[in-house]
């Protein structure tokens, strides 16, 4: 399948699935009357990235998969979010930079050679890239972000992780 | 790209990192000198599957990927894993399963109507599948099981996650 296909809509409504899940927190903090940002430092592990950062590196990561298929540069955010208020306007404009690319950018993306920084002048045709990477790094922040907050209680389910899906008849 | 060559090489990919996950959970037990089996209970909300149950839908999930989009039927194993070795092989027999698959069984896979059970009878294309959907699913019972482990001090980082991938040069 095209590669443009399959990655830019579903980054873009794994985003905006992303972006739900902030703000049920919000809800949720609000019946429970506590600040909704004193989750922004919430982790799994003494040694992982906390909230913030999942969210932070999933939207990076969504921008880097396009921007490096379609050989665009990306500029990256740099982090300063402290609100989950920052945090759904820094997923926004992610989205809004996804929104930009049409399937004619990726043009010749699985044959494009894509190198990481820690790849040492290696590097991976774009759709190895995808298929052995960018999405596992992908839906590994996004699944962490989503489980930071069913640990601590914000109530999602499974169908707000995945989102809608198109279907046939 | 070929819907092989996205899914069931990195499936059997990340079906071994999960079963170092396991590895690395036995060797941490064996050093803080508790029984390992205790973490297949282990989960990180009440109202979410426990470690054990997300390895199962991990392996279960690979497979459903590959018999579905090559329209060969799979055969659900039956959750009776009540050990971390019982679990070990469930994740080796489903990737003997995989590798069963081979890209010519995938011709028209694309094309393929892929019905779930809850689709009420409405399918999606093979491809959509993929992108939307099966996707999203495995990695994210892969990311809560490795998640689980993580949180009860398991010592792995985001490269055990990920695994190898093939550079060039």
């Amino acid at each position: 399948m095209h590669l443009y296909d399959l990655t830019v809509p579903q980054l873009i409504k794994m985003l905006r699935n992303l972006d739900g899940w902030l703000a049920a927190a919000i809800t949720h903090a609000e019946s429970r009357q506590f600040d909704v940002d004193h989750l922004l430092a919430a982790r799994l592990a003494p040694d992982q990235f906390a909230f913030d950062k999942q969210v932070q590196r999933t939207c990076e990561n969504a921008k880097l998969v396009a921007s490096r298929l379609a050989a665009k540069e990306s500029r990256p955010d740099p982090d300063a979010e402290t609100t989950f208020e920052g945090l759904r306007g820094r997923i926004a404009s992610a989205i809004t930079y996804l929104e930009t690319f049409t399937p004619e950018d990726f043009a010749g993306a699985e044959e494009r050679q894509v190198s990481l920084p820690w790849m040492n002048g290696k590097w991976m045709r774009g759709d190895e890239y995808v298929a052995q990477f960018a999405l596992a790094n992908f839906y590994f922040h996004a699944t962490t972000a989503y489980s930071i907050l069913r640990h601590n209680g914000v109530e999602l389910g499974k169908r707000d992780f995945i989102g809608g899906v198109q279907m046939r008849s």
